[in-house]
């Protein structure tokens, strides 16, 4: 997985046990793509000061997720919904009778829901 | 839901984040159905002390749902799983063709799988 994706996971399940300023500086880069040079400047500290904020939070995130694994989880749930999101058009596509397709339908909806629930 | 049912979630997704000591305790209590007393015999602490412990760690695993919402986000998948392994279940009885069988029964596997892998 791209760095970039993995800390976008990770802050979003993690991100709230930040301080504020570190959520700020945090999302800043990981969210909104500002560089180094940037967020020093938006938030008058040097550009060394924001590259060791970051790294410091990439730290305390792994070290929730190498606890509670909930991202591992999470990757691992969203696979699994999605084949059962693409079983469901399959069947789908394999059936005339309109209570069948009343039923499978249902299960296309719900797991697209949980699917962008995360 | 029961009091008690709600703390083995909480210590389900946090436990984690306690430290031994607490998570010793907590699960005797919670997990094992142990009173407070046997819990102080067992660990030379007084039956007062095992239940401010116990209070304590009731607050900080509170504290990280409320930041977290792991465990309200997981009861809600949690119920709509269960539904599709329903419906799951309901299409089988419903049709007699071994292709979409096939498939119907891979729903149900992913989701009873699913349901048990929290």
């Amino acid at each position: 997985m791209e760095k970039i994706v993995r800390r976008a996971l990770l802050y979003d399940f993690y991100g709230e046990l930040l301080t504020e300023h570190q959520k700020n500086i945090y999302s800043d880069y990981v969210l909104n793509d500002l560089s180094y040079t940037e967020i020093g400047v938006n938030e008058g500290i040097s550009r060394q000061a924001v590259y060791e904020l970051i790294k410091r939070c990439d730290g305390i995130l792994e070290d929730y997720e190498n606890k509670l694994k909930l991202v591992d989880k999470f990757l691992d749930t969203n696979e699994r919904i999605s084949r059962i999101h693409d079983l469901a058009e399959e069947l789908m596509d394999n059936t005339t009778d309109d209570i069948l397709k009343k039923k499978i339908s249902e299960i296309e909806k719900i797991s697209k829901d949980i699917y962008e629930s995360y």
